[in-house]
C-alpha cells in the first residue's frame, strides 16, 4: 500500500483510538451525574479500573482470543493466538495484514473499544454493587466474555460466515454490556427505596446534571472515532457517510425522545432527551456504514421513541437501573443490529433473518456466561454492600471519602 | 485530485467538525457556569436542542439554501437547491466539487457551524425566555436566517461578488447571532433584579465558575476547527498559519483583557480574563488565514480592550446579557470584520469600505428578520416567562427538575 | 518531501498540538479539584494565564532560544536567534528544515508543551502563593528558563552532543518543572494546618473529585499529542508504538498504585489511583519510542509504586505539595529518565550514567535558577498571602469572587 495514504489511515485511526478513549470520560459524567453524591467516588473508581485493567487484560490475551486468525468462510468458535503482543518481525512501521494502519494502532483502537462493554454494565449496577466482586466481573468479561464473541464475527468466525453484520457494535459491544447489565440488575436487585411498598418506581434523583449533559455530548464526540474508526481505514466517502448517518441518529433520537415522552409525561424531562440522543447512537451502530442520510434519521426518530418504552418496561419488570443502560445499550442494540435488515443496502428478510439469530445466540451466550460469573461472585465473595453501607453510601465506606469534602454551598 | 491527498484533507475535515461540534460543550458550560443554578436544567436543554434541532434543519434544507450553486460573479440573493442531501450518483467517494473533501463532510462541518448561531443568542436571552418560543427561533433562524446570510458570501452571492472578506465568520457567525441577540435582549427586557431603582446595573452572579473556564478552554480547542477548518483542506501553509493567528490572538485577547480591566477595577476579574480569550478569537476569526502572527497579537490586545468597553456600554444600555454574548460576538465580530481592511495582507482603504458594507447589509437583514421573527412569538405564544417562574427558577417550572438534585454541601 | 505524506504529517501534528493545549484543562481540573473551593478561581486565573502568556513569552522569545540553530556536534549552551517568528520567504507552506511540517506548527506544538511547564508549578504552590509573584515567575520561567534547558538536548546543544536521551520530556518538562516545584514548596512553606503541632501531616481534602478524576482522563488524552506528537512526524510505527506504550503505562501504573496502596493503607484511595496513572505517563515519556509494550507495563507498574513511596517522601520531608505534583513530576520524571538506560532499546550501564549526568546537570540549573528567581520575588513583592488572605481564601481576597456564587444545596 502507498506510503502516504497508509499514513493518513493510520493518523485518523490514531484519533478515532483517542476518541473511543475520551468516551470514557463521558460515561464517567453520565453516571455520577444521574447517581447520588454519596456513591461519586465508588463510580469514578469503577471507571478508571475498567480502563485500566480493561486494556491490561486486552494486552496480556484478550486481542488475541478476539482476532485469532480463523481461516476463509471458518466457523471457528473458539482459538487462541498466545499472550501479550507479538512485535511484528519487521520493524514497527509493518502494515497490519487487514487493514491500511500499523498492528499497534489495530491493538489500541480494538482495547479502548473493549473497555466500553464493561463500562455499560457499571452504570446499570451503580450504587449498590460491592467494588471487589465488579472488579472481578470486568476481568473476566472484557478479558474472556466479549473476545470471544468479537471474534464470532469480527474476528472472522461463525458468526461472520453465516453472514451477521454488524458495522460498529450495536450487538457486538452494546448489547455484549447490555445483556450482563440485565443479569447483574436482577441478581443484586433495587436499590433501597427504589419501589414503595405497592412496588410502584420512585424516581431517584441524580446528583449534578450538568455533569450527565456533559458525559453525553462527550459520548457523541467519542461516537465520531467509535463509529468513523470502525470503517478500519480513512476511506473519505466511507468515513465521512458513517459521521454523517451518526450524527442525524443522534440528533433524531434526541428530538423525537423528548418530544414522544413530552407528549407523554407534560414535562421537558433533559434525562429523556440525553438518554434519546444515546440511543440514537446505539441504533445506527450496527449499520452505520449502510444507511442513507433518511435512512438515519428514522433509524434516530425510532430509537428515541424506544428509549420511552424502554425505560418504562424495566420499570414494570421491578428492575433498577440507576442510569437507563439496560433501554439505551441493551434494547436500542436490538434496535440498531435489526435495522441492518430493514433499511439501508443489506435491507432484506433473509438478512433481517440473519440479525435475529446473531442477536439470539449472542445473547444465550452473554446471558449464560454473566449469569454463571456474577452468581459465583455472589456465592462467594458476595455481590451487594450491606444495608448500612448502601444507605450510608459507598464513598464512606469502600473510600472513606467524600466526593467534595470541601464544598460549601453559600446559603449562610 | 491525488487519493492520499484528498484522504489527509478529508481527515482534517472530520476532525475540525468534530471540534466545531465539542464548541457546543464549551458553550453550554460557559452559559450554566455565568448563570444561576435554578436555570441550569433550561440551559442545557436549549443547547442539546440547539445541536440537535438545528442540524436537522440544515439536512432538511438549510444546506441547501446556503449552498445553492450561484454562478460566478453573481449578484445571488436567493436561490434553493432542494431538500435533504442529495446522494452524490457515482458512489460515496465522489469529490465535493469545490474542495478537497467529500460532500458529506461538507454538509457536517457546515451544521455544525450552522448550529453555534443560535447558541450565541441563547446565552443572551438566558434565565427569562420561554423554552417554547426560543425553540421556534432557533428552528427559523438556523433553518433560514443563517443559511441565506451565508449563502451571500459562502454559498458565492452578492457580498462575495462584492469583494467582501470574512474567513471564517466573525460576521457571518459571531454577528449574525450577535444581531439577534442584541435584538432578543430589548424585547425581553432585563432580569429580574439586574437594574435597581436607579437603573445602576448590578452584578448577578453565576453558579460555576470552574465551568465557565473550562468552558472557554474548550472554545479555544474547538476554534482550531472552525478556523483551522475553514481552510476547507489540510494544506499545511494555511491551516497551521490559521492555527498560529487564533491562538495568539485568543491569548493576547485574555492577556489585554485582564490587565486592562484590572487597571480600570482594582480587581483580577476572571470573567474579563474569560471573556478576553473569547474576544481575540471572535475578533480573529474573520481574517485568521490573511494575518501575520504579529497582527494577529494586535487584534487580540484589541479585541481584549473593546470588551471592557464592550462590557461596559452594554450595561449603560440598560440591556441585560447575562454572559457577555454581545461585547464578545456582535462587538468583537464587528471588530475583527473590519481589522481585515486595516491589517494583513489585504489591508486597505477600499477593502475597509467593503467590509463596513457587508457589515451594515448583514446587520439590516438580521436586525430586521430577528425583530420580525421574535415580535411575532412575543405577540403570539409569548417571549418572557412569567414573574414567578422567573423568580423560583425556570428548571423546576418548565422542566419539574433540579440541576444538581441530590447535592449536598459539607458544613453540618 | 512528497506532498501527501508532509501533508498527513502536519494534520497529525496540529491534532497533536491541539491535544497538548487541552491537556491545560486536565492540569485545571486536577488543581481545583484537590484543593479547596476558597482558592478556586485563584487556580483557574492562574491556569489562565499560563497558557496565554506563556504561549507569548514562548512567541516574543522563547522558541527562539530553545532552537537557536546549534551546529552539528554542538557543544552550545546558549545562542539566541531573535525575538517573534521569522515569517518564512518563499510562502507560508514552506517545509520547516527538521521535520514533515510546518515552521507554524512547529511554534505552535512547541509553545503549548512550554506552558506545562510552569502548569507543574502551580499545583505545588497552590493555596498560598502571591499571584502576582506566580506571574512573574511565570514569565521569566517559560520564557527563559525553560527554552535553555530545552535548547541543550532539542536544540542540538551539549546535552545532546552527549547522548543524553528524553524522548517527550520526563526531564526537560517535567523535571524542569519538577525541580522549580520543590523549590517554590520550600520557600513557601506548608500550608495553614498541614502539619499538626508535632509535625505531623494532615490531610486537607479538595473540593471536586469528580473535576480531578475528569482532569487525569483529559491528561491521558491530551498525551497521545505530547508523546505521540514527539515522534514529530505521523510516521505510522513509530507514532502507533508511542500511543501503545503510553497507555499501558498509564493503565500499569494506575493499578499498581491502587493496589499497593490499598494494601498499604487498607482503603481504596482515588487520588492515589488518579496520581498513579499520572505517574506512569510521566514514567513512559522519556522513552516512550524506545520500549516495548512489556518494557512499559513494568515501567509503568514501578512508577506506580514509586508514586506511593514518593508523597509519603514528601510528606517525611515536611513538605506540602497539594497536588501530589512532586511525587508525579519530579520522581517519576527523574524514574522515567533512568528507565532509558535500564529498558528498551537504549538500554545499558553507559547510557545510564549518561542519564544520571543530564538529570544531575539539569537539576543543579533548575534549582538555583527557580531558587535564584523565587528568592527575588519573595525579597520584593513577597511570595506568600497573608495568614488572614490564606484563611479566608485567595479567591475573596485577590479576586473578589467566588467560584460558585449561586450554589444552594438541597438539604433545606
Amino acid at each position: 500500500m502507498e506510503t502516504a495514504i497508509f499514513t493518513a489511515n493510520n493518523v485518523w485511526m490514531m484519533i478515532c483510538t483517542g476518541l473511543v478513549f475520551f468516551m470514557h470520560l463521558g460515561f464517567s459524567f453520565l453516571e455520577i451525574g444521574l447517581t447520588r453524591q454519596k456513591n461519586t467516588i465508588n463510580i469514578l473508581f469503577k471507571n478508571l479500573f475498567i480502563i485500566c485493567a480493561g486494556l491490561l487484560m486486552y494486552y496480556i490475551g484478550g486481542f488475541n482470543l478476539m482476532y485469532p486468525g480463523f481461516g476463509e468462510n471458518s466457523t471457528g468458535i473458539i482459538k487462541f493466538a498466545g499472550f501479550g503482543l507479538t512485535i511484528p518481525e519487521n520493524g514497527l512501521s509493518i502494515t497490519y495484514a487487514n487493514g491500511g494502519y500499523t498492528y499497534y494502532t489495530d491493538f489500541l483502537f480494538q482495547g479502548m473499544f473493549a473497555a466500553t462493554a464493561a463500562t455499560i454494565v457499571s452504570g446499570a449496577v451503580a450504587e449498590r454493587i460491592k467494588i471487589g466482586g465488579f472488579m472481578i466481573f470486568t476481568i473476566i468479561y472484557v478479558g474472556l466474555i466479549y473476545p470471544i464473541v468479537g471474534s464470532w464475527k469480527w474476528g472472522g468466525g461463525f458468526l461472520d460466515t453465516l453472514g451477521f453484520y454488524d458495522f460498529a457494535g450495536s450487538t457486538l459491544v452494546h448489547s455484549v454490556g447490555g445483556w450482563a447489565a440485565l443479569v447483574a440488575v436482577y441478581l443484586l436487585g433495587p436499590r433501597i427505596g427504589k419501589f414503595d411498598e405497592n412496588k410502584n418506581p420512585k424516581p431517584i434523583p441524580g446528583h449534578n446534571l450538568p455533569l450527565a449533559a456533559a458525559g453525553v455530548l462527550i459520548l457523541w464526540l467519542g461516537w465520531f472515532g467509535f463509529n468513523g474508526g470502525s470503517v478500519l481505514s480513512a476511506e473519505p466517502g466511507a468515513t465521512s457517510l458513517v459521521l454523517v448517518t451518526t450524527s442525524l441518529a443522534a440528533a433524531a433520537g434526541g428530538i423525537s425522545c423528548f418530544l414522544f415522552s413530552t407528549l407523554r409525561y407534560k414535562n421537558y424531562d433533559i434525562t429523556m432527551f440525553l438518554n434519546g440522543i444515546l440511543g440514537g447512537l446505539v441504533g445506527i451502530t450496527a449499520g452505520a456504514d449502510q444507511m442513507s442520510p433518511n435512512d438515519a434519521v428514522i433509524i434516530g426518530i425510532l430509537a428515541g421513541i424506544i428509549i420511552v418504552f424502554g425505560v418504562s418496561l424495566v420499570d414494570r419488570l421491578k428492575l433498577d437501573d440507576p442510569v437507563g443502560a439496560i433501554a439505551v445499550h441493551l434494547i436500542c442494540g436490538i434496535w440498531g443490529t435489526l435495522a441492518v435488515g430493514i433499511f439501508g443496502k443489506m435491507a432484506g428478510i433473509a438478512q433481517f433473518i440473519i440479525q435475529m439469530e446473531g442477536i439470539a445466540i449472542i445473547a444465550i451466550f452473554c446471558l449464560s456466561t454473566s449469569y454463571f460469573i456474577l452468581y459465583i461472585i455472589k456465592r462467594t465473595s458476595g455481590l451487594r454492600v450491606s444495608e448500612k453501607e448502601e444507605m450510608e453510601g459507598l464513598d464512606q465506606h469502600e473510600h472513606g471519602m467524600n466526593a467534595y469534602p470541601d464544598f460549601r454551598s453559600n446559603e449562610h
